[in-house]
């Protein structure tokens, strides 16, 4: 319960319109895409930096917790106020496209707009921007930023921090900080953008984010290698891209997955013995370029044992060929009535053997563990099934396999994450991938920010 | 004067032969590439990362500043001892290049290994690494790191940073810590990488850097755009890349530069009333794409009124071409005794503007101001010259004009500096692009990395 001379004081700022404490407001912010429930002891939509300023600053004074969200699609519970507080949401004012900077080639935005409308912005000009996270249509860049979102495009484009060009944020003190330039280079002063990617808003609120653009690619095919395992499939991976493929994407899908496809879309055409398949976009200047990188990764994909090489003849058929994998996830559920699911990341010349490895785990507790994701760049959603989420030894099993996959993968010179973050979810999982000398850097870097522990705490194990 | 007892413990450390404090080792290492000279007490040369920890424990626990070096080319004094203490230099030892990961794509390295070595040793083998500071034949990676270095290929290739896929790392209190992996990936706890790069050596001593590579580029040709002025010439690069040309590199000449070169190097080949050139190469993986850049580059070069577009036949005449700006910064000391050169950074659409008002302050205090460097991405090397430097008026004036035009650039949304770092040499400009919140907050992160301040400490304002 917030005391009610801060709301006051809360409500003075924004307008009573932008504050809210009633039940249907809290139980509104209360989720994200985890199972958690937390209810926030209010809710806050600034209008402006400024109103974001003082908001701190008054909270920080009285250490009155605020967590900053954006859509509330995290995976890891990054955006819940698991220890009470207040919710600052960014969606409802601070969600503008404030400048689309054709001759610079960047994009300047409020933390609050959708990943999709910056794209479909950009496109109408002729730019383009990569990062396409799974979430484009709901998540929200200020979300990406602080979760440093990956998405299908990462495997030739990289992912958000390789498009953060400045950002400005307010601190938990209330001060205003502008890190980086409209400028492709800028090394004066600590690179604070740098660290502010990734944070999970545990730093400070990002209140106006500038991105780089590219040209739009002219060209694009998309492509579908079928493997007869899922090891044949992981070692084409690393290999054609080590010899010279540049695919946008290289998504993965092996044959649990592709089992419930057929099972839940029975309408869908699949390869038939397909052990795994890899699916993505090349795109190219000219067609001519589009060509060359499908006979490079065909080629490659052919020697690694591939028994096909489908090229969809137009942008509908690559659309089929892209159902699948858009709709992996969903269909995963066909095995059990709950999915613990992580997204490991590994060094690519790993892949076979993390996957061999992470389905030797399931099979020792019983479970079946359908893999898919972003193979291209190492990372892949891993879903152990629980049969029975009622059933406490099955869950408490389910647990102990995501833990050791997650030593698996942090022995293999892996992550504990590719591009979901820390938030909750990880938080008992950190001491496997850092030591405590990593833990108490984290720490002091917190400490650096925040030093009243009021923005987002107790997030990532700290 | 540094304590025998230190001394003692310290060369209980590394052993005799690497710990100096002779009169001939303390002026061997008292210079980088600014005229300041400042001695240590000694120089030490760890042998390994384990030396480094237990260096920095006994230092952190006894207040002894230390000074991280690599080559010592630097040129604001990032590597100077200028308040006393012990260079730590990591030439001697920790040189190596312990890995080319061909599956992976990376490679890693130790601090001290010079950027041209990696250069050779990955091209050998098909990949490519491409940042590539004019220092490239001497300076460290770990000092690029430490910079966040730029060099020619950055119009397309982007920077060091880009290219720094994880860190190991010492911190003052002799903790060793693992900042990223060797995946595409990864979002677990704060980015601690992101952050020491271009720290200047003030938060951590790097003691290993996983470096990405691509594959090495297959064709590449060489090209010079002449333009009737600097207007014309500055306005094609920010109009050329908007509309799709994607250069290795896009480096500029002025008026004044052409005229020093022509003057120093008579047998040079370089256009009559050029105001200004372009000169850089395009690359690709067929000499269509080539050829197809080079004509998006001449075409979008005539529109902004180029006089003149030249190809090299060649390799050999390529060469010829990038003679001129290779020796840009030599030729320019025809104009004077004295260079005061910075390497200010603007959004690539104020390059025009920027070079008129820089002329402008110029001749407001009779200066010539030969300008050139890395267009391409906004990054101008500009140099005030001074003609007698032991005239005190004169040497006055120039720092005027420096600190004018370090505001004009601010003003224009640049930074103080593209690629050369803050260092001691533009310390007193922090306040010009940096508020007090700003500086606040640098002080803060400085502390949580190094709370006894020994390490590299009062550099960069801080």
């Amino acid at each position: 319960m917030i005391d009610k001379k801060h709301l006051d004081y809360l409500t003075s700022i924004v307008e009573q319109d932008n504050i809210k404490t009633d039940k249907a407001h809290l139980i509104a912010f209360c989720y994200d895409a985890t199972k958690s429930r937390f209810e926030p002891d209010a809710v806050v939509f600034p209008r402006n930096e400024e109103e974001i300023s003082k908001i701190l600053k008054y909270c920080n004074e009285h250490k009155i917790i605020i967590v900053p969200r954006g859509a509330g699609s995290g995976f890891t519970g990054g955006a819940l106020p698991s220890n009470g507080g207040i919710i600052l949401s960014l969606e409802r004012h601070m969600n503008k496209l404030l400048e689309i900077d054709m001759q610079n080639m960047v994009a300047v935005v409020q933390p609050g707009l959708i990943n999709m409308q910056l794209q479909k912005a950009v496109e109408e000009v002729g730019l383009f921007y990569p990062p396409d996270p799974a979430s484009e249509e709901y998540s929200t860049l200020g979300g990406n930023v602080s979760e440093n979102a990956g998405g299908m495009r990462a495997a030739k484009y990289g992912i958000t921090k390789d498009y953060v060009v400045a950002l400005r944020a307010v601190l938990p003190n209330g001060d205003i900080i502008v890190a980086g330039k409209k400028t492709i280079k800028d090394v004066a002063g600590y690179n604070t953008a740098g660290i502010l990617i990734a944070s999970e808003g545990t730093l400070a609120v990002i209140t106006e984010i500038t991105l780089k653009l590219i040209p739009k690619p002219k060209f694009k095919k998309t492509y579908m290698g079928v493997f007869p395992s899922v090891n044949s499939a992981m070692t084409a991976v690393f290999k054609s891209l080590a010899s010279g493929a540049n695919p946008v994407a290289m998504e993965f899908l092996d044959a649990l997955v592709i089992k419930a496809l057929k099972q839940k879309f029975p309408q869908i055409s699949l390869p038939e013995h397909a052990g795994g398949i890899l699916i993505g976009d090349v795109d190219g200047s000219s067609l001519a370029d589009v060509d060359e990188q499908l006979n490079i990764l065909k080629n490659s994909f052919g020697e690694n044992g591939s028994i096909d090489f489908i090229v969809a003849l137009d942008e509908e058929e690559g659309k089929k060929l892209w159902f699948a994998r858009r709709n992996a996830s969903p269909a995963t559920m066909v095995f059990g009535t709950k999915k613990l699911n992580e997204d490991i990341s590994v060094p690519r010349s790993k892949l076979p053997e993390a996957l061999d490895e992470i389905y030797k785990i399931g099979e020792k507790y019983g479970f079946q563990v359908p893999c898919f994701g972003h193979a291209g760049d190492g990372n892949i959603h891993v879903n152990v099934m629980v049969k029975d989420k009622n059933n406490e030894k099955e869950m408490s099993d389910g647990h102990k396999a995501i833990e050791e996959i997650f030593q698996l993968v942090v022995d293999m010179g892996g992550t504990l994450s590719g591009e979901h973050g820390i938030g909750i979810s990880k938080a008992p999982f950190m001491n496997i991938a850092f030591t405590e000398a990593e833990m108490n850097l984290f720490r002091n870097i917190k400490k650096a920010f925040d030093p009243n522990n009021i923005l987002n705490p107790f997030k990532m194990g700290l």
